[in-house]
């Protein structure tokens, strides 16, 4: 039996990876005139007179749902918002087992991006944070940009910065090893969707100055007529050569490349055109974009994949749990860039030096202290910016 | 310190009365690779060919929000959704203490009919039921309806229909006691909003043939001028005499009043005006329409309230956790008018002959024996009825 075979098998078992519990007692007409009527009227009315208190006196706090309308559902695409429940209520598990954050699923109905919006603004009372997964681009960009600026609580599309926030975490190390400057390598991005436009804008800020992007087209340039909107805005702040051309001219001589695409679609031979000591990130799933016995063969110093049967397993697993631990901790409003980049650093810190090694360049997902080291850079980052709320 | 000052107090230890739990192994690449990607991609595709096996491997199955507006929390009216949370995260930790549902509480930011509707329907292939919960009429009957109709999960008003049940069930009791016939006795109901409205009606279908409304401007009867529309509804099937006056003139010689309405609107004199072996469920929160003492002084035989601080207390608690239990167990597509009456025919029976007494007509709220009395008679009723999608 396959994993996937044996995963369906296990899921028929489970029932269920996330369950509610009860935290107060409820045996005795004494319990219940406290948890419940008549006694609850008085939280009631400290809310009603400081909405604020609903952060201290009901579950808000620690409440992050997670929302799909199931048109991305990790490689499957378009499945429908009930068939992407499986990878979501994986996600709540996650987010309680590695960052004790109490997260449910809500799959929405509806592919349109202003009933999206609304219905995530209505909903907005009941939480203390708002995770979007797996919606496809180019709406994912119109819903997070409105909601993070329409809502007081934070609202981060994993897809887009939880993928670029541990590839970057990821680079940090790679490039301790390979001894190269951020500023001063080439990178390349194949894949232009949420994540690899994410990918690109997140590293630009992080520091990395020559990058350039690639779709199924080849490479992303100002002018090129299939460019969607997304993507002309990322053509005026990568590739500023303006080089035209396929994946293969873009790798060319290159010292990363970041695969956030499809199957095989690296030769061994554009991973040997790269320059000394590259590093692959190719983090396709199932199937990475070039097996990694094919990119060692090619001469590559560092491969990573999306695989946990690698090693260097890039996944961002290692980012949601401890990144909304410490913007919950903090009673963040938003989630800024300077949290996000606290994240990655915070997951490269994991790592010692005696540890790094180009098999070795980030912690497994299931190492609890690294979401706790997350946690912790988060947190600063929050109170440091001044969007805590905390009084 | 009173009981509403300590329920603050717990409220503020708490920080929650629910939370959600990880009910799977996370601590390894396997275990990841099972519960998460790559495996979860099986049980997303097969929900994808087969929608109802949402049911079977995820939580849905289990799954049941308590959804609010804010707009008539308890007898606090509309005090906000956020301030009303705690009622709500109060009832999920009672559906889970009492049936095991995973329920959470979401409060939607709008009173806008058609909004809340969306809203819900957008949401619902996260759930397995839906609660709905301190909707103001008379918008809340327009919300339940639509829902019922346009939803293939039980979606049930508690404020309605599980004070109905209830209050059906200590009916039931009562009548044991004082030898009367359920299609003989006069019924007075004070309070003509949503539960008022909703236990007439559920009366009237339990078998009870003589039933006048009152609200606070008399007797509810056809052609009055200042009835709306659900009340014109209910002018038509309740008080075919076409009685006209006061809440006074109504309970002269009735054998049941039941009240939900306000403090102390119910006097002595209106208290003795009533037939032999008198009933009263007297539900006002947290002032009764007349306290026990001064009913029993007028020659009441038996009295309900909704205070535990009193014998017989009448509470939906007894209702919706075993209601749901036993719709969910069952699969069903609705909760019909069978369910309704087998969950208080379910709650009457828990109370044994050698038990009954004029001061003890309906178990605890925390006999969880009760809760589960409730679950199988109705889940023996969906059954029966033809709604359960078992296969």
């Amino acid at each position: 039996m396959n994993v996937r075979e044996q995963s369906l098998k296990k899921h028929a078992e489970w029932k269920g990876k996330i369950e509610t519990v009860c935290r107060v007692p409820a045996d005795s007409a004494q319990a219940l005139s406290l948890a419940y009527t008549p006694g609850v009227a008085e939280p009631c009315m400290a809310i009603h007179n400081d909405v604020e208190k609903s952060f201290d006196l009901t579950r808000r706090w620690n409440t992050v749902p997670v929302i799909t309308d199931g048109t991305a559902v990790l490689g499957l695409g378009d499945i429908g918002p009930e068939a992407g429940m499986p990878v979501m209520e994986g996600k709540c598990a996650l987010f309680k087992a590695y960052g004790n954050v109490d997260a449910y699923p809500l799959c929405i109905r509806s592919k349109d991006t202003e009933e999206i919006i609304k219905t995530v603004k209505l909903l907005a009372g009941s939480f203390g944070g708002v995770n979007l997964e797996d919606i496809s681009a180019p709406r994912c960009f119109e819903i997070e940009t409105r909601l993070k600026a329409e809502l007081d609580i934070p609202v981060f599309h994993d897809d887009q910065h939880g993928t670029a926030i541990v590839m970057t975490a990821a680079l940090i190390n790679a490039l301790k090893l390979a001894g190269k400057d951020k500023s001063e390598i080439s990178l390349v991005i194949n894949g232009a969707g949420a994540a690899g436009i994410a990918i690109a804008k997140f590293l630009l800020d992080f520091g990395v100055k020559s990058i350039t992007v690639c779709d199924k087209n080849g490479i992303i340039c100002e002018g090129e007529p299939w460019l969607n909107t997304p993507q002309s805005q990322l053509a005026k702040i990568t590739n500023l050569a303006h080089m035209r051309g396929t994946l293969a001219d873009a790798m060319r001589g290159a010292d990363v490349l970041i695969g956030v695409s499809g199957p095989h679609c690296i030769t061994k031979a554009m991973a040997g055109s790269m320059a000394q000591k590259a590093i692959l990130f190719t983090c396709a799933n199932p199937v990475p974009e070039i097996e990694p016995q094919d990119a060692k063969a090619a001469g590559a110093y560092i491969i990573g994949t999306g695989s946990s049967a690698n090693p260097n397993q890039i996944n961002n697993v290692l980012v949601f749990p401890g990144l909304f631990r410490g913007a919950l901790d903090a009673r963040a409003t938003t989630i800024n860039r300077e949290m996000m980049l606290a994240a990655a650093y915070g997951i490269a810190e994991c790592v010692t030096a005696q540890q790094l090694s180009p098999d070795y360049i980030l912690p497994y997902a299931y190492d609890k202290s690294a979401h706790q080291s997350v946690a912790r850079a988060v947190y600063k980052a929050a109170v440091a910016t001044g969007v805590s709320k905390l009084r």
